[in-house]
């Protein structure tokens, strides 16, 4: 059993409690939020202990790993004190807003032999992951195009889009993870479109997009392309698919359930697909914890390393360079 | 070139002596109806020879063939004709509404080396074709049970039904030879049930069914279930679906094209299937004549022979004594 | 919180115990099996209290409810014990493999206020709820075709065969169930047709079956079919298809992802179908232990009550009859 | 009835003959190849006339309408040639390899009358036009996204690779015409990324690509993307999708049949998608006979007007230059 605490207890972090409850090799020893309230509404609710200082936490004799679902802000001093306090840390994505903080901490993590792993649960999702097998297993041979669709189903609020740090950084991040991912290389070229489509007004004021489409290409030559936007009202849409020489494999939705339905006007109609990440991502959160805990039980390198989460910024970072100067961006000129 | 005549100008022969017109190895030579205003009217659209009588078809030493497409009354004389000037002839199906009267004919059949062929197209549906050929072929090992599911899209007019000889013998006729060529072998015993569920008056009025699900046996004990329904506002609805040892095969609907639709409602929404079986077997009807035409040219049995017809219309009379005595009858009951 | 026991360690005893201490409103008090050690083993691996004998269970006040998952022989006893010592029970199907035991059982039953749920979990499948909630919404309009497709991936042993009471009260009874459910009024008639395809010798061995077609009528004539194997290489194969007057819906087969293979011999190519029912009806059997704590607390009518059971086994027992007497048969000749 | 001639007696010049041949409005008045026994072939194949120079189509009295399927350097002198006569021509993609040329053509064609239909024959495809007219009626709200993928079977030989003027002049101008005519308006800027994956050294030799991916931005700021294979072993992929305000729309592939498999490794398997742009755009190709027919009669502006074929041209160039320079391009440099 491996002895956790949650940091952070919004939306994401209570989904990262209760799956740490439900978990059979882990047990849930604490929650802590730098707003109490959070903290105790959600310690009552699971029935654990409200801890009510991180260094408590990270200083605790009980508590064997933290999963970090705070702030972005707080995620770069949070992995720096797992290192310090030698205390393993799930944490999740992005690392930080700032690739200048993550580089000065990339040589800490360098150094230290700590398990950090972030949070790309995309991974994990037994579709994808099932694509990525069968492309590693050579059923397609050699792969020439990766074609990666991420809409969500519609526009977060002001407030939230506010604090996101930009689409590359908070959403994005996600799809750039996934590409190096099912690319098994490094894209050395970074082209990007975006834009504010679907509220215009709203990303002028943010000076953020709500749409785009980014080229990405390999020293291979490999091709990927990434299809954002925050509208899809037939639910959140995540697919991705793989091209190659020997032929194609698709990761496509899921329906919450199988009904067709058929009538005057239109047949083999599906219920729309699960709303959102919460339900579509349900296996790949609960999957990122069990790699945590191998990772932790065999003394494995992280299934997602700090280095991941590293490399998928520099691509935002390249993207929005790409973006500001309209051009294409090579990703050595950001590292 | 096979030169060819068609009796009967209704929708069905309307649609025959177009495909004759189309296809690559045949030329219409003429079309006759018992309705001369019919056939002038046919006669005029296509730019082909009015005919005024039938002898004057069978006589014509420039027709080699005739299609018969008039009404089910018309049919065992054609027949009966067409054995008698030796001129081969495909019959739209039934043969005729008595068994009795089939039972006749089919030893004067039997003494005749003339071309008959009999029109179940449906044999010919490239989908229902591909899964006969994926079953002889052995890829789905051996056949346990078929399941045939038919539905009109909708009711036929009271004008229509009157005539028809009955649901058995107008509709599921179709699906007893299909059956039949499916299991590879004859069913021994059928039993029915039926109903008049979309128009109880009418169908009441009629002595007539609009609602079926009928069961048959091989010797083997293949199980086959037949289900028929006048209404399927969606849409023709043609399934076979064949289950074996080693998997499963379906042949299933065709849309009229490939879109999807994604609305807050619902997902991958298709258009609704192809109306009826002008549409949805366009492709069976040109290929029976294709078959039709290689048995003359190569002398080969018919595709679909008198005795396939005579087979369909003994289930028939099988499944109407079912729904008489409401029980389980032997095929052998009724030969 | 609902403090339970489960009577049988067997597999399916196994998975009850697993859900139950999931349920975010029930508690494991305990687990017996009249065989020691599987009980022992099971309550080790969950660390719950292994219980010595049934009477404790029924005469423990730390126990609210019973899960009952034993052999069928044990059912009827137990839920007379239940209805004596007034706790609650939730018990697997079927009642009993003897209609006259279940006909007098019923008559305690009906004077008792016991609550008493049977394990037809199928009704809770979130799919087909889905498809009976459209129907009850009038989305279909009159219901007149009910199909049932319901297959085992394999044949069980000789072992399991032999104990289950026949295919019709083993696997049959689960879609006799469905049929009513789905239907929304009794079944008047039934017949049926049954056959060894699978295991000629072995079914001859056992008087059993391991194929079958049953036609069943309503008063109202509403017609359903149920088509039954015990081989579907392809994966558990679990649908339903209900055709009404505005429409038709189905409910198919989930796969374990929505990968899609596309290659030189084929396109679309899915995973193979959940194996078998544990995984297929994963969310159905946590949702009758839902529906039963709702009774409990709400003091409401079982969901699928002891009427339910007995109804099921009586359509069992009719196409037992048909089968042997090879006619249709009347439900009124078995009650 | 339309008397047309055909130019050019290739694979793609006999397809539109037989076309002609078999649409109920035109007739077939001869047809000229430079290759005189190509020419021979055809004619006798098909008992049509074999015409010997292409001044004898534009003189004739007997000829109302030029197809021109010949090679694509000779595209831009059969049109000035029917401006010249007055004689209207349906004309192959591309109108030319050579921008100046069409530029100056360009010229010409705007101060005639004359009808030139350009051949991209995929706006008449039933699906892509289905999705166009959904779009067109609101169906999805604001158009955001296109998505275009389009991939060949297999790599054509080098043969035809050398003369065909290279992947975005030969290929992918059917895309540039099908995102044009999705986006209904123009796009402003390109960038582009192509290799050659499948076969790099023929590429090399041929300084030419084998895979692409184009992204596209319209001056409103919508996003297009074209994503181009030589190699699609599962069969030729033809797909577009359309997301909006209110929803997405996709076009998808077709099968042959609609029989699906299942077995031990696998559910749901279709069959191969149509091999090629002969059989899977059939219905495309009579369609542009069609609306050509329409044009003339109705003496409406050309369904795909010279225009099109220019502005599908000025995108390749544009894309070639973004290839080139690696960088975005506006469309204005190319002009």
């Amino acid at each position: 059993m491996v002895r956790m605490a949650v940091l952070g207890c919004g939306r994401i972090g209570q989904m990262h409690a209760q799956n740490i409850l439900k978990h059979p090799e882990t047990s849930l020893r604490g929650v802590f939020d730098i707003d109490d309230n959070s903290a105790s509404a959600i310690a009552k609710k699971l029935s654990v202990k409200k801890i009510t200082s991180v260094n408590e936490v990270f200083e605790s004799d009980e508590i064997d790993a933290v999963l970090v679902a705070s702030a972005t802000s707080t995620h770069a001093d949070y992995i720096e004190m797992a290192i310090r306090y030698g205390k393993p840390i799930l944490c999740e994505k992005p690392i930080d807003l700032d690739l200048n903080r993550v580089n000065k901490l990339a040589e800490i993590v360098e150094r230290s032999s700590v398990l950090i792993q972030i949070g790309f649960n995309r991974r994990f999702d037994p579709g994808h992951r099932s694509a990525k097998m069968a492309l590693s297993n050579g059923e397609i041979g050699d792969l020439h195009q990766v074609i990666i669709t991420s809409r969500d189903p519609e526009m977060p609020p002001f407030s939230y889009y506010k604090d996101a740090g930009g689409l590359m950084r908070d959403m994005t991040i996600h799809d750039f993870d996934l590409a190096r991912f099912m690319l098994g290389s490094e894209p050395v070229e970074v082209f990007a479109v975006a834009g504010g489509l679907i509220d215009p007004e709203m990303m002028e004021d943010l000076d953020d997009h709500d749409s785009a489409m980014i080229i990405m290409k390999t020293e291979e030559g490999k091709q990927c392309l990434i299809n954002n936007s925050r509208i899809a009202v037939y639910g959140y849409d995540q697919r991705v698919e793989l091209l190659g020489t020997k032929g194609m494999i698709q990761s496509n939705n899921k329906k919450p359930t199988e009904i067709l339905r058929f009538t005057k006007n239109s047949v083999e109609v599906g219920e729309p697909y699960q709303y959102f990440f919460l339900e579509r991502y349900a296996e790949s959160f609960m999957a990122e914890i069990t790699a945590f805990v191998e990772s932790l039980k065999e003394n494995k390198p992280a299934a997602v390393s700090f280095n991941d989460g590293h490399k998928a910024l520099i691509l935002a970072e390249a993207a929005y360079l790409s973006l500001k100067q309209r051009r294409l961006v090579k990703i050595e000129e950001v590292i």
